[in-house]
Parts: C-alpha cells; structure tokens; sequence
C-alpha cells in the first residue's frame, strides 16, 4: 500500500461557519487516506472560523480528491488550495552569492576595475593561475539538453530546469561544490557538443544529466576528448557506482563472489550499459543484458554502438531470448528500465539467496513485497524503502575529488574506488539484508569518496 | 600626480633585527611614495621581530620597487610580500546559494525527485509557468568571448572570467540580480550567437561584455533577432545610458539644449557607436564621431556596417578631416578611444563652456588637469576625479526593471528612461560642474532606473 507523503502535501485554506468544525474536517482526511500534518488557526471569529490545513496525500489526484472532499463537507468551503512542493519551487532553488565585499569604494577598486585587470593579466601570462584566481577549480556545470528528464521522459530544456537546479543544490549541500545548470536548446549531438565545449572555460568540470541514449555516449566520449576538464555522465556512471557499492555489500550478506555469479541486467539505456561496464571492470565474469527486444547478443541486427558493444563484452554462455532465458538461475537481477516489468515468477527462475535490485523510478520493475518473497537482497530507488540506491551517494564526492585533486577526467580506476568508499562506510557488524548501502545523510560517505578519488587520481598519474 | 592606490595593495612580511626599526621601515616607504595602511605585529620576540606591513603603491612597477627598497634597509629582512587584490581573488568572487533547505528526507523528496517531477510537468504542460517555478526569471549569464577585456584586448575567455565574475557581483549587490559567467573557447561569431541561443532557456536575459566591435553589433542584433529574453551588450548600451545622462545634467550646468550642441564622439567602436545612436534618439542634431583614420563620413572607403550607419546618421555638416576640424566649435567632447589622444590645443578649439567627457580607462583621453583649463564641465572614468562615468549607474537597475516586467528584449525608449531616471537622482539644487553624475553607492539609482525601465516597458507593449 502507498502512503501519503510529503511530496504530495497541500495547505488548504478552509472557511468554516462553526469553529468546532475543524476537528470534523481533519477527522475526513484521514478516513480519506491524507495525513494531517498542520493546522493553523489564520482567522479566528465569532462565527466564520479560517483555517489553514496542511496534509500529506498519496499523489496528485488523491490531493486534488481532499480538496474537493472537504469543500463537499457541510458548513466547509474550501478558499484556497496551494501545492507545498510547487510553492518550495517559487522562483528557483539557487542564487548567487558575492563571496567577496563590495561596500566601500576600495573594495569595488581590488575586486573590479582597475585592480581586476592585474588578476586578467596574471592569467593570460599564465593560464594555469587561472585554477586559483576564478570560480573555475570549484565550478560544474550541470548541462542537460532535457530529453530524458527522470522517468518523464523528453520534456525539453525548460522543463528540465527544476531537476537540474535541485543537482546544483545537491553538490552545494553535500560538497560544497558551486554547481550551475546549464539547459540546452538543442538535442542535436554535434550542437550539444559545440556548446559544451564553447562554455567550458568558466568551469572546473562537466556533469551531463538526464541526455537520452545512445545519444549521451557520444556527447560524452567526444567531449572527453576535446576538454581538459572531467566529463561525466552522472546517470551512467553516478549510478553505476552506486549499484557496484551496494553490490558488493549485498554479495558479502549472501555470501558470494562477483567472480561467480551470473547477473542479469534489466534495461540498456545509459545507467543499463554503464553498470555493465563499471561490473566487467571490477572483474565480473557472467552478465547477461536485456533490452525491449529480448537478451543483447551478436545475433541481433538492430543494435546501436552501445549495445553493440555489450554484445561483444557480456552475455558469453551465448543465451537467446528475454527476461525468463536471462533470469534462469541468475544470481543478481538490477532492473534500470520501467515499471512492472519484472514478475514473481521471473524471480522465482533465479538461483538460491538472490540479490534483487529494481530501480526504476518512481515505480520500481517489480513490486517490492513481491521481490522480498523471492530474493535474500532487496534494493530500490525508494526513499521509503530500505537499501535506497541513490546517485547522491557518488556524485557529490567524485567531484569533490576530482575538482581537489586537479584531474583532467574521470577514470574507471576513479569509480571503482568510489563505488569501494561507498560500500565500506558500512562495517561488517553493521552489515545486514536491509542495509547494505548508507544513507545520504551519514556525513562519511562523501569524505570518504572524494579521498578514494584523489587517491586514485594521484596514482593513475 | 598620481596616488597611490588601495588596487596596488601589497601586505609584506619583514624581519627585523631591533623592534625600534618599524617606524624606520614605515617611514621609508612613505618617503618613497608609498602609503602605509596596516601594521601587524607577528612574531614579537627578544630581539627578532617579524611584522606584516600592508602599503598601497601608484602601480605594480611602484609596488614591487617598494619591496626591494625595505629589503634592502640595514637591519631588514623581506620574507614574503602578497598582492592584497590577487588574494581578494583567490578561488573566485562568487558561490551557488541554495534557496531551499536540504536537511531531512523530506526536504529531498520536495526539492528533488519524487516531488520535482511535479514543477517539470507544470512546465512541461505550460512553459509560460518557468518564469515563476525556476530561477530564470532573476538570472542573468554575462557572456564574453575575451576579445576586448576592459582596456586589455583581446587576452581570451580564460582571462576574462575575474572581469565577468566581477560584473557577476556587482548584478548581485546592486540589484539582486543572480548572473553567471559565461566566458567562451570561441571568438567566431556564428558559434557565439548559436551558444548563447543553446543556453539561453536557464536564462532570464544576457548580458553581452567585453566581445570587440564590429562583432559585438552582429552578435548582438543577430541574438536580439532569436531570442524572446532581453540581450544588452553593456559595453555599447550601458555606457552610452551613463554618458546620456550625464551629458543632460552637463549640459544644464552650462545652459545649453542637446538639440543646439555640436558633440564630437572620439572613438567608433562599441560604445562610439551606442552613444551616437542613443544622443539621436534623444533628439542630438549635431554628431561628428572621429575614429583612428579621422571623420567618419560617406567618402570613406574603408567603412565596416557600423560606421558606415555612422556615417549616414551623424556629420550632417559633412565636415572632413580628423580631431582637428570635429572640435573646431563643437560644444560637447566624448572620448571612448585610449589614453592621451586629445591635447589641450583641441580643446582650445572648441566653443565656450565646453563639455568634455575623457573616458578611456584608466588613462583618460587627455589629462584631467589640462582639461579642466578648457572645460565648464569635465567628466572621466577614473574613481579617484569627480563625475565618474560608471556603467555600474546603469545595468543593473536595466536588469532589474527588464526581468520584473517581464520584457523580451530591452528597447531605446528604456534606454533612454534609465538616463533620465540617473540623471533626475541629482537635483536641481545639487547641480554643479563636479556633480553631474550620482555616485555608484547612491542607493536611490537601481530603483530609479528599474522604475523607469518598467515603465517604459510596460508603455512600449
């Protein structure tokens, strides 16, 4: 059963003609299925009473149906109704702020014109200064051209604007890192990668969000090429170290090795073909990909580079057919495709003490209760699930690292030591079936991250 | 004479064998010209003293020779001497500042997913709603290509970015506006105008800076033409609002009508050019503009699309030559060229009660002093003289009032509005040869600049 969240929280603002009402009204909200969190008397009369009543409901529809439940009650007329999450969203998440003074004529005089032209000269002498004397050592931009928003799919650039200002946010609040979206009128891969390279001398690395595939594989692998800053496709590779960390936590609880199990993958879109990537690299030996069309084998003549390449570097037992061929006797099955798509019966097909990660958005591939009965190891995107694997728990602290260690790219070494500070921030004691990955607020996993990524980075110089 | 300055503010770190020489070392640098601001005493000890002695100089030259002299004092010892204002600009001038909090999970799930995929289909479902559910409609990207830094040239986007972080600063503190810096890897102008177009959906407007003329017109006109934000290149319009309005209170202190003078622009780039177009439409019927080769006129052959609309609009008079004949008579003298071009002879040539703006930066046109010999009223862009010509009078209440009347483009009625809006901050009581132009921290001019925007915008629709 869903409940009633907080991402679906309405205040609504009720007139009464009794105050004693009030008691009734939020009595029918929650016989309703809302969660009453707040009630604020705003004006109280002799007769007419106004109320702002402030409930959580189970999605938009069902709010919607609160309202217009208590407008229906006798004696209530609702006023006004304000969705909270889009009144957080009023004008924006970020702003800018001077980190320098400009209240005295000197400070205008060292921090613009004239003194500011002795900063300019320093680094056309020396463009290397250049890391030291702007915002560029602590500045990403997050670029999005808006065709893959989440699981809403190509909403375009404008529409993309709330997720990429809620990323910046994110690397601010656990980072420290200065973050600024970028959202492109383009979704054409040359034009995408033209202006990438045309703004990027103000920043200190690149993080591409929410570009569909196969197009975000060679915006990406172009852009590596011609910058000497990192590139890094976060829905690829921020997932992929996530699943790898919590992976090697799940395999510790059910007692296997990377090296022996077989593991299916559900999907391949970007996060799909980067976690097989990230597995094979960590020295896994049996993957199998499923996409709409079935297992991803050589076979096939409708493959994109992409999947072209995981035809060539997994599925080696050479299967043909879909999801019940790849989830036979499966040790792992990582779901990074849609809802529902997965039964209990394709679970049922897996080997003894499986691990199940479904990960699809807010829906997950198959039904968590079900997944429960079937596997030894669940895992999801869900917040109000346990074992949530989410991007937050990489990205901020491989920019971190990678910004302080001056590295000119991401490297899978980079990863790979991630995704291991991540995993290892939970100790063996601590270790169980229903926490297999910490939280995004345990204050050591970003620490933690960037110190492996510097690390790796210093070593892979 | 030139002063010494707090943008050529060093602290040095001096080691002396007796206490009793500080004041030795304090008067040295005095009597070499410099200007002692801070004495700190560090390492107090028996008979070692170590002290950070902070001193401004005229120049660099002047700084670095004081360093050498103090340590070459009997009994003195430099060890290490830091220029103040590349420290001010150490790892930048500005940071992200999250609007919303990030404490608590449920913080998350409204700022982030799942609850940001609500705002994405409101504005997916209704575009028209981005203004008030992302930071587009207070945000500003100050866009420059490198290739006319202040009076630097063309020293590239890497060198660029302390100037543009800078206006970047000034948006914030002056107007609240949130600008980002945009410093491009192009000088081309097609790839410029097609990346400003690909990024401009986070943007409310875009502040053009720093790109050379000719090509800043076209860029300029070419964007205007593809956008539906305002686009202002504040090099042209910014300066040419600043010098209107002080050219209308100048011209009050010596009784003349703009209608009846005779103006001499020196200097046919960028601003040259606004300048002419902004006094025509205000109503000027008498322009010469001299650029390096003399009068702009139709019987030039060497005339790029600019100046040859120069030539069309301004010269009615059809006068040939160069500096000599424009200031022959004429009543108004505005110089955006570079330092020290105009003699006192040419001013001497010009009419009685003479307006003569110098505002090549930081050396004027002609000497401050000698112009005031000629002059009823003289005007430069130098902080330390009265009546400084800053653009920083004019952007960022043109941003301002641009952004909350929702303009899509910024027209010469609102450019005109916000030179009359400066010019109407001094009264008619405070009017006086060496006040005709308010100061920079007047705080009554960024409201009364965006009134007089909003005004005419909302006039204009």
């Amino acid at each position: 059963m869903t409940l009633p969240t907080c991402s679906y929280s309405t205040t609504i603002r009720v007139m009464l003609d009794d105050p004693k009402a009030v008691g009734r009204v939020a009595t029918a909200v929650g016989d309703a299925g809302g969660e009453v969190t707040a009630l604020d008397m705003v004006e109280p009369g002799r007769k007419d009473v106004v109320v702002d009543l402030t409930c959580n409901a189970i999605d938009a529809d069902h709010a919607q149906a609160l309202v217009k439940m208590i407008d229906s009650l006798p004696g209530v007329k609702v006023r006004s109704a304000s969705d909270r999450t889009l009144l957080l969203h009023l004008g924006g998440k970020l702003a800018v702020a001077p980190k320098v003074p400009l209240k005295t004529r000197d400070d205008l005089s060292m921090a613009y014109t004239p003194g500011v032209a002795r900063v300019c000269m320093a680094i056309a002498n020396d463009p290397s200064v250049a890391h030291n004397l702007t915002i560029k050592r602590n500045t990403v931009a997050v670029v999005s051209d808006g065709s893959a928003v989440l699981g809403l799919g190509n909403i375009g650039p404008l529409a993309a604007m709330p997720v990429m200002e809620g990323k910046a946010i994110l690397f601010k609040r656990f980072a420290d890192v200065d973050a600024w979206p970028i959202c492109l009128a383009t979704q054409d891969t040359d034009e995408i990668v033209r202006t990438v390279q045309a703004i990027a001398p103000g920043f200190g690395a690149i993080n591409l969000e929410d570009i569909a595939a196969p197009r975000c594989f060679e915006v990406e692998d172009r852009l590596k090429e011609l910058l000497d800053i990192p590139v890094f496709h976060d829905d690829q590779h921020g997932t992929s170290v996530v699943v790898l960390a919590a992976l090697t936590n799940a395999l510790k609880v059910v007692n296997k090795s990377l090296k022996n199990v077989r593991i299916a993958i559900v999907g391949a879109g970007a996060a799909g073909v980067a976690i097989a990537k990230l597995l094979l690299a960590q020295g896994s030996g049996d993957i199998v990909v499923v996409d709409r069309k079935g297992i991803v084998s050589a076979d096939r003549d409708d493959l994109d580079p992409s999947k072209m390449w995981l035809a060539k570097n997994t599925n080696s037992a050479s299967l043909r057919g879909g999801l019940k061929e790849a989830t036979q006797g499966a040790d792992v099955l990582i779901g990074v495709s849609g809802p529902n798509i997965v039964a209990g019966e394709d679970l049922a097909r897996m080997a003894s003490d499986s691990i199940v990660f479904a990960l699809a958005n807010p829906d997950p591939e198959v039904d968590v209760a079900t997944a429960r009965r079937y596997a030894a190891v669940v895992a999801t995107g869900r917040s109000d699930e346990p074992n949530q694997i989410n991007n937050v728990l990489a990205f901020p602290g491989i920019f971190r690292g990678a910004l302080d260690s001056g590295a000119k790219s991401i490297t899978s070494e980079m990863e790979l030591a991630a995704s291991q500070a991540i995993a290892s921030v939970i100790t063996e004691d601590e270790l169980t079936a229903d926490y297999i990955i910490p939280s995004v607020f345990n204050p050591q996993v970003v620490p933690a991250v960037a110190n492996a990524v510097k690390e790796a980075a210093s070593t892979g110089k």
